[in-house]
């Protein structure tokens, strides 16, 4: 069978990820990764995650929680989402909320709300590659987006138009962003949200790693921010995606999207049709731990990856040569590294994968037009602080040397 | 915000389902449901389940169980499942299969693999609606399939030409179909594979109840048939899309697809970037499960569900009046019923809600073209014996005072 003839056209802009297909390397005992963006499986709250199951399998509600349930999201989880959401400036209601498997999820589905072929969207240069993902099946072209640029909206909304299609939303990463680490500050935010008011575009905060902070003062999410000057949630254009991916597990696949409920409400319909709901049991698990330990967890994650960041910046001071930059984050799990103009990261990991058995991901995946390819992304959230000096000590003796 | 402005047009193809509307209904407890085609809940194998948990959560493996893995699924269940296939007449190996979450994502991928805007699936009259509100999303036209048709296969192909696409694929339900619990006999399906053959397309084969079967003779899977004609699994445009949901549980979401290797590889792309993978923990004790007790959990479901199908048929020749049909299935969950011509489905599940506290599906969104108003699909697998006959009085009750 030729499949080429009953393939839809979308197909042709899906390619594997770089990241996917890196973390196929992480089994290998040798090498010191600073690829993956995952959390240390040795920060899991397992011993919580396995009381919740066993609560729930061996209890009243076990047939239910092994049963279908509806597309929205389980309604003890959305409430307690909801309450968190209110610590941060964004009071709501369950209905503004609906359960994702991951956040992932949630990007694909919004680009799926949102995105005819050949619209627009404005995405970071770089973003996250999985975002660029998410939505290239839906097959959109992409403008820089940049809150503190001048560039007046109006050439964005003509160069959209000329291209066929119109600017459908603005996606970024506002906290420790994947992959630069770097925090967009209030003025930007409030930049971003005067840009999508001109444009009439809707704005999307992937918030994956803002609870992680390690120092620094929290930024109110963007949606606060919007919330804060219109004064009610319906009338925001902000969709805010959170994940419990990089505080409790990221196998078990849970996130949420909070937005105004005609959005939520759409997206419930496309989840019915799609995958019906997220795994009961999951949502439930979920809730029961985060009731539980979310707080004194996230003490305990913000230690530890702390430490971590802070022996990857000590390092990088001390092993990276001349001409070689990188952001100093405040949170989540990355730094970004610049390499001198002409410089490869692609055949730099080449290269560290076979001398110096370091991992990382080239920076190049990360950018919508596959530029700035002397780029690469270090996560200091899996090596502890003692490989994350030796695989430094390695990258920058390479570094130096190529 | 004017949501409108920035909705990508497929969103107009969506709507709610009426099923899973109705199932808000099955929390009332006078209600007696034929609705939900749903396993019931007593049958799930809850101890076996969490002692799965248990001993993966508590054993060395706990971190790589709520850890990101790969997206082609958890490959001790692929081999599980590789097993099964080849004994239904399908030998393949792993890499021919990727797990989804439930069938229900299969139909979604499928369909966003296939489907261009105005390309022809083809589905029988009825289908599953779930189907349709998966490929919905990627604005496909339906042309009715009838593999027992004698209507000249070149005429579907012109007419998808005209309307600007393609035929691209063949969906069915072949066992104890959703939702007239009928069987494609062995002479359907290879008619079948003659059709996808001369018109060059995939055959999706829906085979959520295949092992569903309480009588009869089994009719070999229509991927075992084209593989016999071939020879080789790469060879096949069939798509077999199998599920956990309907023996297991349906609540964690596991289900599968077997296909040719390009196939699985692109549905692998596809789902890296739309949800990255299903749950680990949920693949790993679904693989812990199935070992321990498939076998004698599918006999018991047999046994069980089997005496239910008894009791509605019946309780349907007992106390349905002259003039109503009905399918008689040798396994799965549904009885198919129609009503006398001019009768409404929809209509009479509002009087039956309102004076019998009897629930159903009313058969028109089952039909691409919201034909056949007076039909109604009513599920036997949660009800037991006493309230299937009592529910099927009142409805007999019903219809023959109409």
């Amino acid at each position: 069978m030729d499949w080429q003839k009953v393939l839809a056209e979308r197909n042709t802009r899906m390619k594997a990820s770089e990241i996917r297909e890196l973390l196929k390397l992480l089994d290998q005992p040798e090498i010191i990764s600073f690829a993956g963006g995952i959390p240390d499986p040795a920060l899991f709250p397992t011993q919580a995650f396995a009381d919740a199951m066993h609560a729930t399998l061996t209890g009243p509600a076990s047939g239910a929680a092994l049963q279908y349930s509806v597309s929205e999201g389980y309604r003890p989880l959305r409430d307690w989402i909801a309450g968190q959401m209110a610590a941060i400036g964004v009071p709501c209601d369950a209905d503004n909320i609906l359960i994702t498997s991951g956040s992932q999820q949630a990007l694909d589905y919004l680009g799926k709300l949102f995105l005819d072929p050949d619209d627009t969207a404005l995405v970071t240069w770089p973003t996250y590659m999985g975002a660029l993902g998410a939505f290239n099946a839906y097959q959109p072209r992409y403008e820089r987006l940049d809150p503190h640029s001048n560039r007046p909206v109006e050439a964005l909304a003509e160069a959209a138009s000329e291209a066929g299609g119109r600017v459908k939303f603005a996606y970024l990463s506002a906290d420790f962003a994947n992959p630069t680490g770097e925090t967009l500050d209030r003025a930007g935010r409030e930049a971003l949200l005067d840009m999508a008011e001109s444009l009439d575009i809707a704005v999307i905060e992937d918030a994956a790693y803002q609870v992680l902070r390690y120092d620094g003062a929290p930024v109110a999410p963007i949606l606060a921010l919007e919330l804060a000057r219109k004064g009610d949630l319906e009338a925001c254009r902000t969709i805010y995606c959170g994940s419990f991916s990089k505080v409790l597990s990221p196998g078990l696949r849970v996130g949420w999207v909070v937005a105004a409920k005609p959005v939520i409400a759409r997206l419930v319909l496309m989840k019915q049709a799609a995958d019906l709901h997220s795994p009961t049991l999951n949502q439930i698990a979920t809730d029961h731990v985060a009731r539980a330990i979310f707080p004194e967890h996230v003490a305990r994650l913000r230690s530890v990856y702390a430490a971590r960041r802070d022996a990857m910046l000590a390092a990088l001071a001390q092993h990276m040569p001349e001409g070689v930059r990188w952001t100093r984050p405040e949170g989540g799990m990355f730094v970004w590294l610049t390499l001198p103009e002409g410089m490869d990261g692609a055949a730099l990991l080449a290269q560290s994968l076979k001398t110096e058995k370091v991992a990382f991901v080239p920076g190049r995946a990360f950018f919508a037009d596959g530029s700035n390819g002397n780029t690469l992304r270090l996560a200091f959230s899996v090596a502890d602080e003692a490989m994350i000096a030796e695989g430094i000590r390695r990258l920058g003796r390479l570094i130096g040397g190529a």
